[in-house]
Parts: structure tokens; C-alpha cells; sequence
């Protein structure tokens, strides 16, 4: 039997806010994860890491700030902390499930950049907040000191804002490549990959938050999958949600999606961009099928039981 | 013609203390690297981490005892940390090197457990100072509340301790071999691996730091690697260090090494547990050939020009 291969996108809630959490939920998250490498599947795993870059990022800004004699840490940097972090857990948990049900395959977590194009117009209009809240005179100065972009927040102060490009590479596709083609399940991408920009002298970080949806849906491009399937806190997409004719959707095809995307049934920063990537997915590899699915339900979507399948046409 | 297959493990003079100074050494360090990757080895790169993870571990705790909301860090955690962080800018600073030379290699950072055996006794005596000072009082309520060790340190306050025990497996090492196997550099066992140790359920994190060396060498002896260097701060060994008749030493056997070992020739924590890597390497791989330079003479060391070789006899 020819083995599938199969690109998972984590979402936040497949992790946890602080380490002891995290070590308790990327148990279920890999029992999901393992679910799948029995039902015939290769994986490879993308997760985002929002809580987490946000909370390593306040730290070691806190730290730096206040006494503690140590370093500002640049944004990608910490993304790449993020990574360390959460693909330990991650690879432990996974291995440990493996162990469990005697099945004999390696698991790995891959440090990941993921490039961006500097000419991204997204860089013009930086969206993504990170790190902690400050007055508005603290703001300014700090603004002021880095160039960086402080913007209000929903009346709770003030927090830096950095841009979100599209992932135009994956840097570290062959390394991938050759640990999927090993047999091995790869933790990869994590919080969409720590950013960089290519320069004539090879890449550099850049202060960027990469949608990990979207990464996964780059990787999977690039990987030739068979899928992708984002997990998200909902078992199906749903159109009209929260009004009393919510209805959930079994399948989309592309042309569909873009009609529901136009009527403005998928939320900015939630839905939206999770339809976005499917479609960026799809569109590109026609062969391909795009799932929507809640992490508890993985299993029974690719059975074809729920979950919400994007299709070409 | 055969490749050889080489493990490098790179002193903390090869890394910087803060992410500025890192980027800018691990330039000149990839640069040593990709001349041995140009002059015919197939090279596996390990790391030291103990400024990083120091720093790391020490930002977030005054950050979690402080107020900045953000979650105390197990040492473990901080140590996958490093891993991204270090892995992140040496993984780039080699893939910029290689582009300039015209090299089509891929370079990869892969998170790393090394599993230390729980009996090991080791474990009854931690050696290995991590984190922040505590006065005399703070320390004994940390001891009361954590049930972690702290020493006094040379008269500048107390710091805790954590045991440093021998490496005995390193647990992604199929996907080291599988990225070495595809023609990769491959970036591993960081600050010594995280630490871990086996339980019937799985391998679960244990507060312990790894000498980088140690770990190295068991690498190198798993992947039956031909050779194990190990960068520092000299060019050669010496014996009678800093007296009148000091003198370098071109080659050891195992036989000679020990005696220098017995007669007191080489500083624990500096030179001895270095010596001693090699030794256990060489020992259970009489075949292969131990070597212990700066990274500035890496290659002249290669060539027979410098450096200590360390044979099994």
C-alpha cells in the first residue's frame, strides 16, 4: 500500500500556556498525531506557537529591561526559542505514543526558517501584536529608540505590532524531505518558521509573525502532499456562525469558499485564514484535499465521518 | 572516493553571549566548518550551550519571580530552548557559507534528547552551577520550596546545582544518520542534548547538563563516525600548563593520556573532561582517530599541521 503523505497544522490549543500545560495537552495532541501515522499516513507536523513566542519574548524583554543583566532577544530569535520548546515537548510526546503502541519510527523537531519577500506588502502595514503592554509614553520612546511599530491595543495599552508576509520557502524543505523519506514523523514550521529574508549573502531574520496555516499550506505545496489538515477548535467550518441559520459545511470547493469569503461568513484572524490556506493548497495542487477539523475529531474526519473538506472543484 | 564521516563539537568561544555577538561568531565558525565539509567530510556538528542556557534560564526566572506574568521555565525546557536559538543563527551562518562557495548541501538543526541513566551517581552529587545568585536566605527557601540543590559559589552568593551525568543514548539519532545519509550538515546533541531520562512510558525531561564533549563522543561512537574534534580555546594539549617545561603534545595514545590523566596534567572542567571524551571514543573505536585543536586550526589540524591527536594506540 503506497503511504499518503499528510501536512498537520496545530493550532494553539493543541498546546498550552505554560510549560506543565503544554506537557499535559501534547499527550492527547499526540495520540491525534499517532492516530494517523496508523491509519496509513506519512505526517508531518506544522504547529504555531503564538502564546508561546509571546510569553519567551516578554520574558527575556522583561528580563533585559529590569535588571536581570541579560539580553534583548530579537523576534526571530525567540521564534526560534519557540521551536526549541515546543518541539522538544512535541517529539517526546510523539515518541512516547510510538513506544506505546510498538510502532518503530523516529520522531523529529527541525529548527525551521521559513523566507518571506522583503517587498511583502504586508511589511507596509505591520498587523500582528506581540510581547507586552505599555503606556503611551513608553510606547513613543521605545518607538522612538528601535523604529520599531507600537500601536493602541482595545484600550489595554499599547504593544508592538510586527508585519505577517506570506511564506514564500521553506529554507530547510531537504532536510524535511529526507527525514519524511526515512520513515520518520517531522516537527517542522513551528509557529509558522522563524522568518527570514533572502540577501544576497544567503538569509537573515526578520521581525515577522508568519501565519502557520499558511506555512503548513507552503509545505505541503512543496512536499507534494496529499494533504493538508489544519485542526482548529471546531469539528466542521460553519457559514452564517452564530446566527440562528449557522449551518456547518461537510465540503467547499474552491469556487464556493471564494463565495462564502466574499459574503464575509469566515472571521479575519480566525476562519478566514485557515480557508485561505486550504485554497492557496488546493488551487495549486488540484489533486490535493484541504481538511478543517477539531484535533479531537482528526481521526474520524479522514474517515470521512465530519470535518470540513476544501476541494478543488 | 569515501567520505569520511566527522563529529565536531564546538567550545562556547565558537558561540557569544548575546544574540549581536553570536551571529558574528558563528560566521567565522561556519567558515571552519564548510572547509571541512569542502575538504571531503561528512560533518555532524555538536554545541556547548552553557552561556546561552544560562542566560535563558536565568531571564526567565526573573521574569516569572518578578511580575512579568510569564511562567517559570524547568531547566530542560530552557535547554531545548538554547537549542533553537544556537541551532537557529548556526544553521543559517553554515547555509550562507555554503551558497558563497557554490556548495548544494542542506544544514539542519535538529532538536536533541541525549538520555542519562537516573542511577547514574551523578545524580548524588550535582557539580553544575546554573542561573541567577541567591543570598544565603533566598536560597534555603528556594531549596525548602523546590527541593532543588544550592551551593555556595566562591564567595559571590549561592546558585543552584544540577547533577552532570554521563550521556548513554542519544535519542534522535536515526534522524541525525537519516539527515547525514541525504548529504546534510547536520546540527545536534546542543549544550550536550536535553537531558532525559528512560521511564516504562517513555524518555521524560531531568534537570542535568551533558558535557557537550561527552555527548559528542557517544555520538561519534553511534554513528561509527571516523573521527571525533573537539574545537577549544588552544591549539594543542599541553602538559605542565603554565609551568617553565610546558610542553604541546602532537599525539597521545590511550595508554600515555591516561598516565598524564594520573599525574595531574590536565584542569577538571577544562582540558580533563575533554581528554577524557576523546578516551572513550578511541577506547570502544580503536579505528577511529580523536582530535582536540582551536577552531581557528581546525583545518591545518586536519592536514597534521597542529593539534592533539588521540589514538587508540
Amino acid at each position: 500500500m503506497e503511504r499518503k503523505r499528510l501536512v498537520i497544522a496545530l493550532g494553539g490549543n493543541a498546546l498550552g500556556n505554560t510549560p506543565q500545560e503544554q506537557l499535559e495537552l501534547v499527550r492527547s495532541t499526540a495520540s491525534t498525531i499517532v492516530d494517523l501515522v496508523e491509519g496509513g499516513y506519512d505526517v508531518v507536523v506544522g504547529h504555531g506557537n503564538g502564546p508561546q513566542v509571546g510569553m519567551i519574548n516578554l520574558a527575556m524583554d522583561f528580563a533585559a529591561g529590569n535588571g536581570a543583566n541579560t539580553p534583548a532577544m530579537p523576534f526571530p530569535e525567540c521564534g526560534a526559542m519557540s521551536q526549541g520548546y515546543i518541539g522538544y515537548h512535541l517529539q517526546q510526546a510523539i515518541q512516547r505514543e510510538l513506544k506505546r503502541r510498538g510502532i518503530h519510527k523516529e520522531c523529529a523537531a527541525l529548527v525551521t526558517q521559513v523566507a518571506v519577500d522583503p517587498a511583502d506588502p504586508a511589511f507596509q502595514k505591520p498587523t500582528k501584536p506581540i510581547g507586552a503592554f505599555y503606556s503611551e509614553a513608553e510606547a513613543k520612546a521605545r518607538m522612538a529608540g528601535t523604529g520599531h511599530t507600537y500601536v493602541e491595543d482595545a484600550g489595554r495599552g499599547w504593544r508592538r505590532v510586527v508585519p505577517s508576509p506570506k511564506p514564500i520557502k521553506i529554507v530547510e524543505l531537504g532536510a524535511v524531505e529526507a527525514l519524511l523519506d526515512a520513515g520518520g514523523v517531522v516537527i517542522t514550521v513551528g509557529g509558522g518558521g522563524v522568518p527570514v529574508a533572502e540577501t544576497p549573502d544567503g538569509y537573515e531574520g526578520v521581525a515577522a509573525v508568519i501565519d502557520k496555516d499558511r506555512a503548513c499550506a507552503r509545505l505541503a505545496l512543496d512536499l507534494h502532499a496529499d494533504m493538508l489538515v489544519i485542526l482548529t477548535a471546531v469539528d466542521r467550518v460553519c457559514i452564517n456562525w452564530g446566527k440562528p441559520d449557522q449551518a456547518e459545511l461537510a465540503e467547499m470547493t474552491v469556487e464556493q469558499a471564494k463565495q462564502y469569503i466574499s459574503e464575509g461568513h469566515f472571521a479575519p484572524g480566525s476562519m478566514l485564514p485557515k480557508v485561505e490556506a486550504c485554497l492557496d493548497y488546493v488551487t495549486a495542487r488540484p489533486g490535493g484535499q484541504a481538511l478543517i477539523t477539531s484535533l479531537e475529531k482528526a481521526g474520524a474526519a479522514l474517515r470521512g465521518e465530519t470535518g470540513t473538506v476544501i476541494r478543488a472543484s
